[in-house]
């Protein structure tokens, strides 16, 4: 059976929730990052969730790669669309922009400002900077979400599966990521699915 | 005719590559970013590139997703991979590292420290942290192609369209950048083939 390493907390839930949209007999490992002697090391040198192991001990990491392979291994699957059509373009575009803007883009710069500038006494400044760009690219897809219940097609795709991890982060941020009724109602809308409430519950046991 | 519009040294670059690589019937349009009035404002509201429009009007974005839409209108091309094989997600997966690593994650620090912190005083400090960033995916790389020629399958897919176009931008960033034989080598191949020969003199014009 193939393994998916996640780690709580980490961008893995949405390869988690994934995982459980599409039905698919695919083994959960939770894991600890950045601890010495973690199991994450002897699957992916570089430390990372989430990370998918297959039968056959090949190994296909990053958010967007692992989402795109486990739902096309559901052909016709409402949660992608057909290799070549409009919808799954649009559906992979959502997923560049939120793993490239909204995840490194902006949260690295506030999760992780040591990234950005060597001086601790600096990091505030970073990690301002990366409210702002997180604000931006927020107001993009608020923009896109007003009137829509989910990103691409009208139903919930791989690309919700990703955004749903990034909304329910900013509820750690204050309450100035707290009043887009748009946002907060893709939260909510996410947060009911029984695909999440039974990852939540995994990850959190 | 689908239009594919990209700038003059921009990341758009690959997509253009793998245009002519497959030899698709997309017309290109060379734009100007960050000028007011410039096409590309009409086009994408966020004034970025790549961008590809559809006949029928649609709109894709992110060279991620423009890769691998176009790609899929060959089925069966050398450059990707059939929906639920494992190289095609190991080509996801090189796609969102170079995007999210590579692009975002490094030289966004080095080309727009303004940023990660106000204050242009601190941007050469902030400059140094995208390049030990970049150090560190680039070695990630490295080790990868030590003892191949490309990133996946033993051929030249999408993600060496799109790898290509960072590894041609380290030449801009000084002589500790320019040391390793696997990336100049994978950078001299990169440029002979006439895909790109033909890409960079159509940029030149």
């Amino acid at each position: 059976m193939s393994k998916l390493y996640i780690a709580r907390g980490a961008c893995s839930f949405g390869t988690h929730v994934a995982v459980r949209e599409l039905g698919l007999p695919v083994e959960l490992v939770k894991v600890k990052l950045r601890e010495p002697g973690s199991l994450i090391y002897q699957v992916n040198p570089l430390g990372r969730v989430p990370a998918l192991q297959l039968d056959d001990g090949a190994l296909i990491t990053e958010s967007t790669a692992i989402l795109q392979y486990l739902a096309d291994q559901v052909p016709g699957t409402p949660l992608f669309a057909p290799a070549g059509s409009i919808e799954r373009g649009q559906i992979q575009s959502w997923l560049s922009y939120i793993g490239t803007e909204i995840h490194v883009g902006s949260f690295r710069a506030i999760n992780r400002p040591e990234r950005y500038h060597p001086d601790p006494a600096e990091h505030t400044l970073v990690r301002e900077r990366g409210a702002v760009q997180l604000k931006a690219g927020l107001s993009h897809i608020e923009k896109h979400l007003t009137g829509r219940q989910w990103l691409v097609g009208e139903r919930f795709t791989i690309a919700d599966a990703y955004l749903g991890v990034f909304i329910g982060w900013l509820a750690r941020l204050g309450p100035e990521f707290a009043d887009s009724a748009v946002l907060n109602g893709y939260r909510e809308a996410y947060r009911a699915r029984p695909s999440v409430q039974a990852a939540l519950a995994f990850e959190q046991d």
